[in-house]
């Protein structure tokens, strides 16, 4: 069996996320449905890793194996081509036999974005947040900086306890390699990059920084709920419509 | 009764057009809804020009009488908090009783725009045609310029009996204070200004220009063309997802 990677971008504001649902709509099922489709094949994919409903990508990595001799290209141009059009495969690539997607990313690196200005953008609605009050920039990436380094993130994610109970890892503990702020006119970003995240944690994040932003809240008092582990920093979510894998490192 | 003036941008993608239609989802039956719910007055608005199904404003002009008192800044955010996030009212202004959106209007600025790469993109798909061949955008610039000054642009617009049998205006004579194409990395862009516009007149000139770009047609060629008044000038009409009205003056 051939053993592929795909780099994948996508719009995920009509999906329910990247992880396959039986009977609803998600990145993984139209690219399974795509797949099989070309392939005559029935193929499960492995994704870097989930992306939240409303959620998007620009550089998503995903692995499959398949028996297809279709090249690269070709199927790239089919896969297209079956696929809808908020779904683009951007490469396709035969990988070595122990690549897998998941286990094998070394570093994943996502953005927040955010639309600052008294009205909001039409063409940015699905991708970045209107927030209309001024935001104190500088603040903000202040606080970012304190989440650099290896630490225990449970603070960011939705009640510990549930996250535990899904049993899908051991440990809340996470390395982020880097964290800023940064404006370009109306346009305000974040990126984010780190081995791993917990559900939510990007999300809560934001959602705390922004207080930050706003002023009330000090980059020194957030960095003190953080090192308290304080579960009020899971209290501010923000809309998954900012959010976008930007790409993933092995 | 006052006489208000609104600036207004929408994404066009899920509407008819702006001209209201019996049924149909236009963006002018979403502001007579919005306007008549706020101000509990049935209205009926004027555009500065119809925009086709699918197409874009990032400056409509909208006016409409009204005996409503609410000042206009708190018009506006009860407008946009009415509508539907795809349009969004940027200024409400009280305008003297001889202004008339469309009567009124001396200069109307539209955009084209592509998005012109092997692959397309998925952020721009709503607001840009991809293109994947590579284009000669000199060339196109050079096809635009036999398009400036003031002509017969019959030849652009659809079925010219069926045009004149709309009786809505007697001549197909414009004038084009400016057009040209513009590379920015992969988005291209056809700017073009006038007082007004027939029926597909920028999609039928913007498709036969992609034949220059493409090589299929050489400047001179599309000049000839038009000097003639060729309808074959209007049997390459691009989607409307590209078009965009950026501005009115008055």
């Amino acid at each position: 069996l051939r053993n592929i990677r795909l780099v994948v971008e996508y719009d995920g504001t009509d999906y329910h996320g990247f992880a396959i649902q039986r009977s609803l709509r998600t990145v993984q099922g139209e690219l399974e449905r795509a797949i099989a489709s070309i392939t005559q094949n029935p193929t499960r994919v492995v994704g870097s890793g989930r992306t939240d409903a409303g959620a998007h990508a620009l550089g998503q990595v995903v692995s499959f194996r398949t028996p297809s001799a279709i090249p690269g290209l070709d199927m790239r141009r089919a896969l297209n081509a079956s696929l809808p059009d908020d779904i683009v495969v951007k490469t396709v690539e035969d990988v070595p036999d122990s690549f897998h997607a998941r286990r094998s990313a070394q570093r994943r690196n996502y953005r927040y974005s955010l639309w600052n200005a008294e009205l909001p953008a039409v063409r940015e609605r699905r991708y970045r947040l209107h927030v209309a009050g001024s935001l104190e920039i500088e603040a903000m990436d202040r606080a970012a900086r304190c989440l650099v380094g290896e630490h225990d993130f449970a603070c960011f994610t939705f009640g510990l306890s549930r996250y535990l109970a899904t049993g899908r890892r051991r440990t809340t503990i996470r390395t982020i390699f880097g964290a800023g702020w940064r404006r370009n006119g109306e346009p305000v970003e974040f990126d984010i990059s780190g081995t791993a995240f917990l559900p939510h944690m990007i999300r809560n994040m934001v959602g705390s920084m922004l207080r930050v932003g706003l002023r009330k809240l000090t980059p020194e008092e957030f960095r003190g709920l953080f090192a308290k582990g304080e579960v009020e920093l899971s209290t501010h979510t923000v809309p998954a419509l900012g959010l976008t894998l930007v790409s993933v490192e092995y």
